[in-house]
């Protein structure tokens, strides 16, 4: 490829983009933002955002029949939603767990921070590169120990490492995200087991799912979930993020799994209308059989075209791609790329809109991540990497 | 009146809801809850529900039109909603502040929850009775002093003994709600000031005015607002819900003014997210000068009735009507009443949902809460309760 070159007006764009990104703290500016404030972007792929579209239109369909064509959409907005507990209740049989063990967020972020806050007193593990609200909502008196994942591992957690580090530190609390975000790596069922049994005095010990429906471990696609083993190991705390599953950020829509006292706790100090009309219903649907079977099917559809995806990706030489489970890529670029110019010229001259991951700590080098959408969107990416490293 | 007696069929509805009840805690379970677990109750009016159905309306027409029709549905669903502070920002032009001082909430009740987990260190007062959800946040070490507001000033503030109270208790948190719930005494713009200059000393002075809106000062219905002072008292923190002005409870939004240092800390640890779309598109409405306009005159047609819905209740002579400045009114019904049948019998037989206040801390005697509604809704309201206590 040759060097990046940006003209006047890309040069005067990048300036008001940087200063965007500037605000936006460490996570990327929404869509919606940088359409407000840089007009002269003409979207194609918003390939920042981790979701599967074909969920997000199956959701649409049913969204469309039962509540805009049911005329439910006043009720939605004008009631109160029921209260954490009632829509914990039909999620809860729906995972095969009680319904006390089950805390219901305003999005997975929301419980991320009641979690570090609440619960994590003396020393946390987290693994880097990931996801930076984990370390952003630590307590200033929590110690932070930064188990850094090796660019020469592929950023894939050692297991025997790892393990022995928590003999080392003692930590309270041990923060996993499987499938890693910003690289994808997964770790098995029994490699989860292998760590939750060495980590039983680790008073919390969270798993963060919110990307394991892209990850399967046989030839149905199953993907294999630490929730069941709740009951065997009370330290276990999962969170997951339904806006990954199914691209509906915008109504806020997560939940955990976690200890029965730790439920109560966090339920007697609030969060007790913290879900709105929209995710109420967004969590009946989830639950109904009906739904979890075409839901099931979209998930497929899209698990094999993001292999696909990342086949077609990684016949592109000049670029590393590092192995993934979940729906996006962590792609190393040549060095000589300079990554804020790169990004903006996929942006204004493609309307390809992917993440640099120059913010992320633990991952000095030329990263971005790059999120598999649908089968078009995909393959014009392919199109253009394919064009732009010829 | 005669006494209530309900039948069989009655009585096995009344077990329902009392379980209901104690299943929602502190707050009414919603019509949603009520519905689904009790579907022989038929609604009529839900007088509970403390909005203006006016401007839920015209929100709805917005929403309808701009929304639906214009085909923007799905993004406000898919995509992240931007983050707090861009939401803020042009809320706090229009309300005449520093964007650094406005704090957007999931709903006023995750503002209280924030406030009261992260600032209120030592000792509170808080008037009794009041909004429950200000003192079971209060955190175990926190001590709480309830100044009781007395019946026999009709449940009003008395401003010189609680400037004195103040004084001798040293707390770091006042709370004043203005106007009050459950009974809608209400504090006026000067009352305010002098308490505010006599609490200088103190670190917090939350004042919520989720209620505000319904109150006025002048014969153009104008009302005062503290948020102007929060430059010259930066111990002050508004609060606000939308849910009371707007009656979309379903939509989650509230906000807060406080000082800069204050909103710095809270979104420094998390909230980041914690607005979903529609919370989002309803911000950039209510701040258009346009729906403003429209807004207010909704708002002078709906105080107008509920000052005609008052008058009408207050001619009932064998209860008793608390002097309100809110939506709502505190009725006292002779002690003969049992309050659990009185009021299943109006939602059984009449289909009148109103708050059943006998679990108020501070509030001791047969008590219930009555939102004024639409002008059909309060007219049947009124033809009811002349019929029953004729």
């Amino acid at each position: 490829m040759r060097e990046i070159e940006l003209n006047s007006r890309e040069e005067l764009i990048l300036e008001k983009l940087l200063e965007l990104k500037k605000r936006s703290g460490s996570h990327s500016p929404s869509v919606n933002s940088l359409l407000e404030k840089i007009p002269e972007i003409k979207f194609k792929v918003d390939a920042c955002f981790l979701s599967n579209p074909y969920a997000t239109q199956l959701f649409l369909d049913y969204f469309e029949k039962e509540v805009l064509k049911g005329n439910k959409i006043r009720e939605m907005l004008e009631y109160y939603p029921s209260q954490n507990n009632v829509i914990a209740e039909k999620l809860a049989s729906f995972i095969g767990v009680d319904v006390e063990n089950v805390f219901i967020g305003n999005g997975a972020i929301e419980i991320i921070q009641a979690i570090i806050h609440n619960f994590t007193k003396s020393k946390i593990i987290i693994n880097i590169p990931t996801f930076s609200s984990y370390y952003e909502f630590v307590k200033p008196e929590v110690e932070v120990v930064y188990n850094k994942l090796l660019k020469k591992n592929d950023f894939n957690l050692d297991v025997e490492s790892y393990i022995e580090l928590i003999k080392k530190e003692k930590p309270d609390t041990i923060v996993l995200i499987n499938p890693n975000n910003p690289n994808g790596g997964y770790l098995k069922g029994e490699q989860m087991f292998k760590i939750m049994k060495a980590a039983r005095d680790v008073e919390n010990v969270i798993v963060d799912e919110s990307f394991i429906h892209f990850a399967y471990e046989n030839s149905n696609y199953d993907f294999v979930s630490v929730t069941e083993f709740i009951s065997n190991f009370p330290n276990l705390i999962i969170i997951k993020s339904m806006s990954k599953d199914f691209g509906i950020a915008g109504i806020r829509a997560g939940y955990a799994v976690m200890s029965k006292e730790r439920s109560k706790l966090l339920l007697e100090n609030g969060y007790l209308w913290n879900s709105n009309g929209l995710a109420e219903y967004f969590f009946k649907l989830y639950t109904q059989a009906k739904f979890a079977y075409n839901y099931q099917k979209v998930r497929i559809k899209y698990i094999i075209e993001t292999n696909e995806f990342i086949k077609q990706i990684k016949q592109i030489k000049e670029i590393k791609v590092y192995p993934t489970m979940a729906n996006f890529l962590l792609i190393e670029l040549p060095e000589k790329v300079d990554l804020d110019r790169f990004t903006l010229m996929l942006l204004i001259r493609y309307g390809i809109y992917v993440r640099n991951a120059n913010d992320k700590i633990g991952l000095e080098g030329n990263f971005i991540r790059v999120a598999s959408r649908s089968y078009e969107e995909n393959k014009y990416m392919i199109k253009v990497f394919k064009k732009i490293f010829n």
